[in-house]
């Protein structure tokens, strides 16, 4: 049998493939950068045993990104935002985060209690 | 060569296939319904030619599908929204709209000018 | 430190949240249920840490859910499929399934060692 | 009242923008793809008056994406494809593409009749 803090860790995991895989892609802009990180926490936030998440937008990097391409707006990927999830299984906490490393977005485990 | 209308036609349809399948299954609940519509309207309207996108969640469908559930949140599908897109392509315009017909979300053209 | 049990279970969960939620929402009939199935594991393999996945259509429930509406096909959603997924973090192995419990699709670790 | 010509091209980005952000994400590699390619043709094929969608995969710029990255897969995008869809509204067709302009994938009626 799976102990709580390895389902927590599962949990965490959901919530992070499920936060990517829906929302990339979006069509973003600065403009309408706050929006979509705020939509983001709060529709994840509903899944069963998720306690929190915190999405900010890397700013600089979503204008820069912009002022690359011939558009005034871009595609939301990894590289534009930083995630922060928070879940509690039964008493068992798990944090996770989604950080630039390396030039790439790398979903990991920070913390399991 | 395709006209004005028709290509502005052809761009309401993206958008309105964009906002459908870039947001069908987010989890959504009561709570978290404002900011999911906000996010749709803020980021289709990011996409060329797009005048303007207005979401409204049909609260009672939504409140009542999750009453029928084991959860207190359900995906987001058609049957929770109904959604209105204008387009303007040099000049021309097309307004669409996704409404329910008989039981199922129908996107369809309601004026070109 | 998380543990390397612990980084299998949280991989496995990002392994099901993507597949679900890149997925969910795609025109599906039993005609390109196959074609679906096999992208969907294909796709998800591709993860890193990811050993397999395995995506079975349950074909009586898709083909009776088009009989109920107007279309012939409908959208994916976690009631037409039983997925199992397996992922191996460094010698540690986690398995994960989605399957119908009570109506309702449920994501589950079954095994981890 | 809508044209059957306008309906159709209509229909036609409905499609465009279905494949686009249903897709659009979906961790995909050299070996992967051709899964990928026929579950995109095969799911938007199941929408209404679409006669025919064609999926070829840009194999030597999805090649390059990876040799740049640290991972052995990307995200699909529309600059790994090029897509053709074709759709007949009541005997009128309209033939969209989305090929790469300058760098960028752009979707585009190509002919209507």
């Amino acid at each position: 049998m799976p102990t709580d803090p390895e389902q927590a860790c599962f949990e965490a995991g959901i919530k992070f493939g499920s936060l990517y895989h829906q929302f990339a892609g979006t069509p973003v802009s600065p403009d309408s950068a706050d929006s979509l990180a705020q939509a983001m926490e709060e529709a994840i936030e509903n899944q069963p045993y998720c306690e929190s998440v915190t999405v900010e937008i890397r700013e600089a990097e979503l204008e820069a990104a912009i002022a690359e391409g011939s558009a005034d707006y871009t595609e939301f990927t990894g590289r534009f935002a930083e995630v922060e999830i928070r879940v509690d299984y039964e008493g068992s906490r798990a944090v996770a985060r989604m950080e630039m490393d390396d030039g790439y977005p790398l979903m990991r485990l920070v913390d399991v209690e």
